[in-house]
């Protein structure tokens, strides 16, 4: 077998140690953030290298008036209103969501607890029958645990990220009067924040639970890291309601202000006077940032989660081999430090000069974080895997070896920088397809819809090719533990992925208080120029987001076909098949529901803001304020009531059909909704982020083409506008939704599988 | 066992004595069709119960010119025009279409030949292990033939229909002069000529066929069946380019019609200023008609060729088991027996009066066939199954008794009636869902597109459950059999469903040359009301075609398990998931190049109409003659060239997959391409018909609150005419192709399964 090379001390002090480095860079990202003042400074030492005349970097400071107090009042200002409108809409989605949080806990601790009946007694493992295992009721108690600690870690992860955001997105506006580069790295730094937190914060936890977890468990690894699923349950179901919560808020206010803002009163975006544009740029903080930050930490938690779990019952587990046992963890580790390096390269080793080294920038980022992390991938694996192992497959064990192992960490880390590619070339108007969107709104919105839809859909195939690649491959080399930690290798650069994902939200938001706070065009046109290239990045972010989702309900998926002691989900037995075509629609529901949701929020936000326009006088003028308030207080009451039925769809399904149908339709089931969701997902996404930038492409004018559709006001700009509103549920609501349900129905089987093994089924048992 | 009451003899009387009753009853009914003269009539006999004030039915003759000769030569112009445009297309795209059939029965002939090695040797039969069989390559030249037949047919079904219906457009525009009545009766008897027409015709030739295979088989009904399943597959690949080229010509003629002529030169709907008139006209011919009855026509020969296959290596088949045996087409030939009473509900013993009275009359054309089909199969099942019987299913042979079966065709029936039904509840304009899309038109078109696709996606939950149930029930009865026949039972009505369905297009065209004749303002909303119930109606009819479509699939699915000798289709392994996650992306893959197809063929046509007005003097005023010929040309080259790459999609995957993959991947990707695909195709059809339907409803006006969002030309108006034209690829063109998609891969690999399983998976045998 041959022993790894790194001891198992060694594996429980590297993992910590690595965590409270990514920890110590975030705080450290901050503090270099913070040093932005948001008061007027006393003395500005101009830019050391605003010589070589390029000028798009630097703007005079005469004519900005680079010191006027009255622009940092109004920045910090704005950026309070929009903080303030985060917090108080988190806190109000918190207890909502508390409450559904008890209640699950609960219902976990029931339902697991009675599989024996509510015994204390040991009893026989599941899989190694000799030996003998903790009492069923303690497992239901830290599977409770693990949940609420997976959706505590969640919640804290998607706030600590939407406060950087609020925090950094004046300071960001700030920057930009004094260049493009300048602005980018304050953006990118606080995306950094975000991505650090997150990461290393879900493997400091995990690693602590597992341990505390450890101490009652003992050599009870397969009962230990059962409960520790639980984990990942908590994370994703935080995330869901995250994602929609914060996508159906994100989008009535953003949907609302432009069909009344752009398109009736014709004032820009973002404007001042329009009175849901604070709800607005709050929703980019509470739907891409701390939705994003919870739907990620959810992907990550489960993937370890499922790898952990077949790892327990594979040789690494029954031999009590700790640090082949926790290599998803040393995995995680090496990809905190590994995007460490990475982020330097953005913000020391580089400079940005001019708008269009944004996106090679971002891109780069990816391309760096993919090649190191693959050498990365190979030392963990060399080190700390012995030369040949076993892992479960569906009863038997299989032979693997570890440069096996390290293929399938790596063709996951490909596959989501493949997938991240196609997807900017999808939707970044450098390319002809958005480009070829752009041109059919010559011929109206009806051509862009089509178009655009046509574009979504084409976006899918080689994603799906990429995902299904990395699935053979994988699965081949080490059945399901194979899958998991491909999906692991996807996210092992997620403090990179996120930083450049939240880095998109937090432009969006520099752009609009730079319009609020009434800066200058050339300013606007800089935060513009960011906020595109965050389009395409959010769009990337979405498909890692997916593609990993994908991989890891997957392995999930086998790790309850496992432990719910199913022989084969064959597709050709009825109970399966229903499952699996009910399944394939459960995504087509949801998104009816989202979608639904955003449509019926945006037309009471579009009612209140004409309200404001025709009854407060002097509006229009810009002599009076607008009722920000009322705008922010429709967007929170509309996505928390609004989220609690898709909520309940996704909850509820697995517990319903693994009851009453038994575990061979909920097999089905989630696979139907695997294979069905994965689509739309994609290209909800890509179709939503394409429209965004066919409008941003006209909008720019930067070539002979662009320029033959605009400007801003003509025909084809408003059809791109109407293809964008119609994008905004698809790609910020219903399409990224559909990962967490995907992956939730999934864990959530396989934290319920021994209840339905033993007790599922009803209804075919009646009858 | 228990014998069956109807002799062998008399089964083999009463099959051919059905279809020639159906053949004379359509020939009947187009007889009635003709006798409204497209000539003025010396005398005209006015209706005789006028009197009862009404005044909706029946306009003064003084009013109308009634017997003005303009009006008929116009209208004979007119249908000529549309007539020779629709024949010309169809012969261009048969040529295309030939050529493919040729050389695709010189692969059926090759593949299928080199099972064997060309052998001429008899061989021992596949499930029968102690029997003889006939020669593999017999097999292979038998499959072809079938082939070659089912093209045939479905080729002549569809262009019969097309003839009737460009027969009777004219004809219902004349009798709206009338009355709606009249003009509904003329339209749906068109309608009914093509049901039974196809019904009848697609009975008789499969009899015929398996009459002349048996006189080589002999007793080899194991052979004979095989071979027999060609006729499917050739119904349906000559579908699927009837769908797919006619969906790509009538949508960009349409989408480019409206566009130039509704939304920039403001004129109304088939205005024959507008170039592309008679283009779109020809489209609803060659497109909803045509191809609506080669797909319906390769549903039904598919479903029969299932059940047959399944029932020869059954009791029936080993048994020669004669009247079991034909127990499919014996159903079929009820079918048409129910449907003929079915018909004259509609013609004969009841008279529509008022325009309300439309969509009734058509809604119960539905729930009395269903009704008394519901007898019929009891009578079926009674008197020519044995009382007991047994089944294969997946190597085993499952017992199954008579009042079994029965269930199973009728829960396909009933099935089909839900669809039905919810389709209208989702597509009319009398209910909420649609009223809703409307009202979402006050904020413009993003919102109406928004909604719709909300609806769409809404609209999927309660088909898949209805098609679940139908699954599980009619699988757990029968096996792969019962899913078989309850396809089959879904298409047992087919007749009428054709005929309520063909009805559309029929009205819409009727419309259409009202307006293009100039004919009154009354006249024209007779036929928009006639047109209306249309959309809904062929909404319903889409809906059978995906449900009937789903069931098809799935037991052709089973038949080619069983025939490739596949033991489980389990979804866990890597093999088997690939195909599944890729089939699901097919229909993705397919939709985005017939969308993409129909948005760039009329783009072309937008160019060519723009030019047209620009170019051609007087053409506005009414004074010029616009070119028609070359707006045809546009659609019939656009449609031809663009149905080859999905053409060649759908027709290769099951080769190479099965070639290279192997068995186990092509039956994962059927599976995936079978759950997924039925999504989009009933959202996008659901979608589409409520678009168009919203806009009708705020163009009739019919209640308080459609008049609030009207009049045409109003801003919700305008943005429900986006709506309706981003809808018209979805329902015509991408949405019912996938059914199509689904169906002809399936049968595809059921032929071609021989070869496959001896020569398949080279690339797994290679690694």
């Amino acid at each position: 077998m041959g022993e790894a090379i790194v001891s198992d001390l060694l594996t429980e002090i590297l993992i910590p140690v690595a965590a409270v480095i990514g920890i110590a860079f975030a705080l450290f990202q901050w503090v270099l953030v913070a040093k932005v003042k948001l008061t007027p400074e006393r003395q500005t030492a101009p830019p050391a290298n605003n010589k070589n005349g390029s000028g798009d970097y630097l703007i005079e400071e005469e004519e900005e008036g680079f010191n006027e107090p009255n622009v940092f009042v109004k920045c910090a200002e704005i950026q309070k209103a929009i903080s303030e409108g985060a917090t108080s809409f988190l806190f109000t989605e918190y207890q909502y969501v508390g409450i559904f949080m008890v209640a699950f806990a609960i219902l976990i601790f029931l339902f697991l607890g009675s599989v024996e009946g509510f015994s204390t007694k040991e009893q026989p493992c599941t899989y190694v029958k000799d030996r003998t295992c903790k009492p069923a009721l303690f497992n239901a108690i830290f599977s409770t645990l693990a949940f609420l600690l997976g959706a505590i870690t969640s919640v804290v992860s998607g706030f600590l990220g939407m406060k950087i955001a609020t925090f950094a997105n004046a300071r960001t506006t700030l920057e930009a009067r004094k260049g493009v580069g300048k602005a980018f790295i304050t953006a990118f730094r606080s995306g950094a924040v975000m991505g650090f937190l997150l990461a290393a914060n879900g493997l400091f936890v995990l690693y602590i639970s597992i341990n505390l977890f450890k101490l009652y468990y003992g050599d009870d690894w397969e009962g230990l890291f059962e409960a520790i699923t639980g984990y990942g349950l908590g994370g994703s179901s935080m995330a869901l309601f995250g994602r929609v919560g914060g996508g159906i808020y994100t989008k009535a206010a953003d949907v609302g202000a432009d069909l009344v803002g752009k398109v009736e009163r014709n004032i820009p975006e973002d404007d001042p006077r329009n009175p849901a544009v604070i709800a607005d740029n709050v929703g980019d903080n509470v739907g891409d940032i701390a939705g994003m930050g919870s739907d990620l930490f959810g992907s990550y938690a489960e993937s370890s989660c499922a790898a952990l779990v077949v790892a327990s019952i594979s040789s690494f587990g029954t031999n009590h081999n700790l640090t082949g046992m926790f290599y998803p963890l040393l995995i995680s580790s090496m990809g905190i430090i590994i995007c460490l390096i990475t982020t330097l390269f953005a913000t020391d080793f580089f400079e940005i000069k001019a708008v269009k080294e944004i996106e090679p920038a971002l891109k780069r980022q990816l391309i760096i974080s993919t090649a190191l992390m693959t050498v990365g991938i190979a030392i963990v694996s060399w080190l700390a895997l012995p030369s040949s192992f076993t892992i479960f497959n569906f009863g038997v064990q299989k032979e693997v070896k570890n440069w096996e192992l390290f293929f399938c960490v790596a063709i996951g880390l490909w596959a989501g920088l493949v997938i991240g590619f196609v997807t900017e070339y999808y939707t970044s108007n450098a390319y002809s397809p958005v480009q070829d969107v752009a041109d059919s709104c010559r011929t109206g919105a009806a051509t862009n819809v089509i178009f655009g839809l046509a574009l979504g859909y084409k976006s899918v195939i080689i994603p799906i090719f990429a995902i299904a690649i990395s699935i053979f491959v994988s699965f081949s080399l080490a059945a399901m533990y194979g899958i998991a930690v491909a999906a692991l290798g996807m996210l092992s650069t997620i403090a990179t992925g996120l930083a450049i994902d939240a880095y998109g939200p937090i432009s969006d938001n520099a752009g609009g208080i730079a319009e609020m706070a009434g800066m200058s065009h050339r300013i606007r046109e800089r935060t513009d120029a960011l906020d595109a290239a965050g389009n395409t990045t959010a769009a990337i972010g979405k498909g890692f987001a997916i593609g990993s989702a994908a991989l890891v309900s997957l392995a999930l998926f086998g790790a309850f076909v496992s432990r719910a002691a199913i022989a084969a989900v064959d597709v050709l037995t009825p109970k399966v098949f229903i499952g699996l075509i009910v399944g394939a629609m459960l995504p087509y529901w949801f998104s009816a529901m989202t979608m639904k949701s955003v449509g019926s929020a945006a037309l009471k936000m579009v009612e209140e803001v004409r309200r404001q326009f025709n009854t407060i006088p002097g509006l229009m003028e810009g002599t009076a304020k607008p009722d920000y308030a009322t705008c922010v207080k429709i967007s929170t009451d509309a996505s928390i009531k609004e989220m609690i039925p898709p909520g309940a769809l996704v909850m509820l399904t697995p517990l319903i059909v693994g009851t009453f149908f038994g575990v061979e339709t909920l097999a089905g089931v989630l696979a139907g909704s695997l294979v069905s969701g994965v689509q739309i997902a994609i290209s909800a996404s890509n179709t939503g982020g394409a429209w965004d930038n066919a409008k941003k492409y006209i909008e720019a004018g930067a070539s002979e083409h662009a320029r033959s559709l605009g400007p801003k006001g003509s025909d084809p700009h408003k059809a791109a506008v109407i293809g964008d509103t119609i994008g905004d549920p698809l790609k910020d609501t219903s399409g990224p939704s559909l990962n967490i349900l995907i992956k939730l129905m999934a864990v959530e089987s396989l934290v319920f599988a021994p209840f339905f093994a033993t007790h599922g089924g009803l209804l075919f048992k009646l009858f």
